[in-house]
């Protein structure tokens, strides 16, 4: 029913569409494993719950499992929920999933891109990742959509689009040498042009600081809608972040995308810096080749790393200050969508966020 | 998106169709237990993608995997064939799988029964079955079928029906102390009219020799259209299989059915006895609960085991010298029909045949 496409995206008239876009509905995995959440994952799947939950009330949602965990994820999700077996070694949908492009008559394939777990055998965040390898062709096999398979290690979470032929992201992540070391710049940008039909990439430096993807532009700063981008804040000049996030303004600010519009830029404050107790990293096996969870480590934590949903918002809260804040200013961001907040800490004491394990899927 | 109901298909207007109604198409699993299938299941995969492919030419085919085979299983069959996760402990969709049920309407439902490998801890043919009692569930869920699931012991194989109230069994497997022991005869009639909503249960007594299905309906005897039937026959009466034709073929055209029709009872004769070759016996795997393969054995085999397609025929061939006379019975009996053959030597060899490994999903 899938057949893999031996041409390209941009040859045949298909695009990335923007998150903003209508969808068909959401793609998420499941946590379970133990040397990376805490509680053998018993307390990120709480949090999983939560979000689809809230999610599904947008549009329709489909959880992939690991088989051992697939009865224990069907009892805890709600019914209306989907729940299919998508063996992976961790539960990060943006990132090892598909990226899902359009064409004009509506006609949906997917790219398949390359995956090394955030950074290869040397500074991956664990080993083995071939069933993430494997996650966008399923997704595929499963609705019947045809794929690209791109030579070119790339995770979603490392771009982000406005559907109108503008690609951001950041250097730290594309062009770090555990990604795809022998492609210059330019290449790189070619494989994003052909792959994703964009005209223009506008680069910013970095991600937020401590960020383990090697700085993910979905953690630091998103599309609102075209010519509009939400770009993650402090106002504490002794914050390592904010550095980060002044040049990440100014490079947005001085952009023009492929349509020669100037980007209007949305600072959102962060929540203060979150540290891992000694509760949180007791309960996490510690296993050589897998990241570790140390105490005392502060948590790469933001609130633009949100979901968009049909006519919803949904977003990290973090029982923190800035939560209100933040939530008020991306009511005010998109008037036409409800906003919901998850509280998100056990997914950052994993390393990502709500807009991390999940994918869009457009409506076709 | 798929619930489970908590009522009774015939009180809903659900009834399971015939085989030979329209299919929206047929869902398989792979087969590899290395102690069940010899050479680690590399000949028996080979012969499922004939079936598959066989099949696809009529309907669309989704086969099921579990992970470790994904990869071999989508190289090795064809593009359009559709290839999802679907976690098993072994390959048999018929006898683990969903019954489907449908509507006046074309709404379709599937019945969830009860799975123990075929007799449970004693006379079960592997241990354990966890993972087979989960794929009815797993199947509904990729499709958004909702469910019923039936406390009730029961495989696809051991009943077929003519989709207009009768439903033909057999006595050595439904009434096996090693299915439902604490239900009397009555009770079990009456499970089968709620679920598969039937009302007139046609008994024969045993299925083919040696099966150690404990006699499926399914290998001895099939429905060609309501009021006529087709029987597995030996003209030789040394043969053990005599005396159990001879006797279904009596009960048989002495039956009427639901809506007072006597059945015309079809007569295809046997392959000769098949017998499991020392090579043949080699190379599985011994392990203790599961069912041993002996050089020697005779094999259960028997042309009534095909799969209805849209359409189609796709039947079972021995390299016998009857496979054309029952070759040609079939296209006489299914003049609207194409009937092809595939070799299933490497299917009798694991204990059933094409319509123990297939499983049609009716139109909606």
């Amino acid at each position: 029913m899938a057949k893999t496409i031996d041409s390209l995206p941009v040859d045949n008239g298909y695009r990335m569409p923007g998150e903003f876009e209508p969808h068909k509905g959401c793609w998420m995995l499941w946590p379970e494993r133990p040397d990376n959440w805490r509680l053998g994952g018993k307390a990120a799947q709480k949090t999983w719950v939560n979000v689809a939950t809230q999610i599904s009330k947008f549009e329709p949602v489909t959880v992939g499992i690991n088989h051992q965990q697939y009865a224990n994820a069907r009892a805890m999700l709600p019914e209306h929920i989907r729940v299919v077996e998508i063996s992976n070694n961790d539960c990060w949908m943006r990132d090892n999933g598909p990226t899902f492009v359009i064409n004009a008559k509506g006609n949906v394939r997917l790219v398949d891109w390359g995956f090394n777990a955030w950074g290869g055998l040397k500074e991956g965040l664990y080993f083995p990742w071939d069933l993430c390898s494997a996650v966008a062709q399923k997704v595929g096999e499963i609705e019947g959509i045809d794929r690209y398979k791109a030579p070119f290690i790339l995770e979603g979470g490392s771009i982000h689009v406005d559907g109108d032929g503008t690609l951001i992201t950041t250097e730290e992540c594309l062009l770090n040498q555990n990604r795809n070391p022998d492609l210059s710049k330019d290449e790189i940008e070619s494989y994003l042009k052909n792959y994703l039909n964009v005209e223009k990439i506008i680069w910013i430096d970095k991600g937020v600081y401590q960020d383990e993807t090697d700085g993910h532009i979905d953690n630091i700063c998103c599309y609102i809608r075209p010519g509009v981008v939400a770009l993650t804040w402090t106002d504490d000049k002794t914050d390592p972040q904010y550095d980060i996030s002044v040049d990440a303004y100014e490079r947005l600010s001085n952009s023009v995308d492929a349509r020669g519009r100037k980007l209007s830029v949305h600072k959102i404050h962060q929540p203060n810096p979150i540290i891992i107790t000694k509760e949180e990293s007791s309960f996490v096996d510690s296993v050589d080749g897998t990241i570790p969870r140390n105490t005392g480590d502060r948590m790469a934590a933001s609130y633009i790393n949100f979901y968009i949903a049909n006519n919803g918002i949904v977003m990290p809260l973090f029982d923190d200050p800035f939560d209100q804040i933040a939530l008020k200013a991306l009511e005010e961001l998109f008037p036409n969508r409800e906003v919901v907040g998850v509280n998100a800490r056990e997914i950052i004491l994993g390393g990502g966020n709500i807009h991390c394990i999940t994918q869009q899927q457009p409506a076709g």
